[in-house]
């Protein structure tokens, strides 16, 4: 594996500020795969450790946004079994997307996060407070990206972010921010 | 890969005490994801190594227990093919299910050891003779476990420990206690 | 793991001149397993990040085609999502199949490329411009292949390849085009 | 990962000479996992590249036999799909099962391999004459065999062993005897 871009440490204070956490679904929530049935359905995997940091998030007033360039049935299920209150889907202007949003909720800069894996996340990152990206991300958004997840997409990688801004407003102890990396 | 936290062995008696196997669902008996399909369903990759030793576990007397904090059909079906007679799910306090569930059958802390992956299982692994945790266990869960496996979850880490009490029970020869590690 | 063959590099005009783009889809679009179900259904698992790149290529005028040995409902659910015009399914002759294609539509040996992974695709490679091969190839594909992707097989090989061809025309920029191994 | 044990190599002339290849089902065509849905139905992931050697063996004269611990629709449907001759499911007695088989067939012990992966393909391994083990092999099968396949189980490992037969016998060249090892 290539040895991937350093990146300045991202203060607490900014991770505590946080208000909106807005994401890429294919390749953040799951691992990029689209389980293509011949009976019509699709599927896909989600973490149930994300989840988990999901529904802490949503318990302590941080807004939710899932943001994906391809509608999916099954993203749709899965946003509904976690109450995720914006889901937008079918639209790769996803930095377009993004701003109505925010323009919205009312939400400035340094308030939303937004955490991507393609060159179509490239825009949303930049918009953002805080960019993230998964390590195996498109070389344009690792390169845009001011956070990378050591936990990798699908396995976790959204969990590590929900610990961070947890623990930033004091709701998780230390303990459960740095994750071990996994295979 | 983060190296993971050194414990101190187990001796063979304390093993050879376990009368309930109790355990955590997804990230334990599964790698965490659910596979969610656009057609209601949901489905999870169970492992057949860790099948066998749960039978096997029940075949000598070992009582089964798998609490989850989310229910799902998919758990449902596969404790239903294997037997499991207590199936706890939807309950995020583990701890809590777990002490009602060892007073119900009279089972004492040095008799029964509880296996989890996330930070909502600490108190259950705690409240356990002997906590054990997944090498891909969040940080409060591998700093809490008495013992980590070295298979991974969902791929032979229930059969590992498995393994370990039908060895120090003498059931099973040694050499299939100490697996191999596996990618 | 060992090492792959060492292969010279390929020039970017040659990617430049590229007007078709064929492929096999298990092995190279997938990881090489199938999913069958107890249901009479069977599933495959394809990247997003291949999705996207497949679009562009089909935006940008280059012809798609998708050559496998077996025929598959899934397989064809996603070529019809990905609108791939010219979907091959059931033979194992493959170099005839590619042969008959590029004589339909006129294309000549400089101006197409054929990535396949097995030893029944190493025909098609050498009438290929540019044989290409995924690194989990058979030795068979990876001895024949002019170029093999860093990228995995299904986790974003074919969009490496997208991302070649697009550089070298000028269509998107080369940060793009030298995507990070992944493990 | 630990070291594998070092085997003796096998003669060509030994492979040569298997009329019969004898397998398990779970964790030797498949990566040992079994996805449960919540809608009653099960599903397994098969490897192509395995699929296409039994089919040349097949085709070449080679018995084939399939030997699973665990009833599967799964299995039963790609069994149809491969046209195996022998599926036999639901058997933990497998070396019973195995003796049955090749007395019925009047094969003689150096005429048949059989490939597994777990503690109750021990008996049936030492049966045959090349007895055969997946690189995840539990530690008794790992002991017991004679060979260990360089290819992942569900990933190629069955393949490899069909081009070691189709090799001794001169079908297929020698380049696709020796598969790159995969991750």
């Amino acid at each position: 594996m290539s040895s991937l871009p350093a990146k300045p440490p991202i203060a607490a204070a900014r991770w505590a500020r946080i208000k909106l956490f807005a994401m890429d679904v294919d390749g953040v929530l799951t691992d990029g795969t689209v389980l293509v049935s011949s009976d019509g359905s699709e599927s896909k995997a989600f973490s149930v450790l994300d989840g988990l940091g999901l529904t802490r998030l949503r318990d302590h007033g941080v807004l939710l946004a899932w943001i994906s360039g391809r509608a999916s049935g099954a993203s749709t299920k899965r946003a509904e079994e976690l109450r995720i209150p914006h889901l937008i889907q079918g639209r790769h202007d996803k930095a377009v997307a993004l701003k109505e949003l925010v323009a919205t909720l009312g939400v400035e800069r340094d308030d939303f996060c937004y955490m991507g894996d393609d060159d179509i996340d490239v825009g949303a990152m930049l918009l953002a407070g805080i960019g993230i990206s998964v390590p195996t991300g498109m070389p344009a958004a690792l390169a845009a990206a001011d956070y990378i997840t050591t936990l990798p997409a699908g396995r976790g990688a959204v969990r590590e972010v929900a610990n961070l801004i947890l623990q930033a407003r004091g709701v998780i102890p230390p303990h459960t921010t740095a994750p071990a990396a996994r295979p």
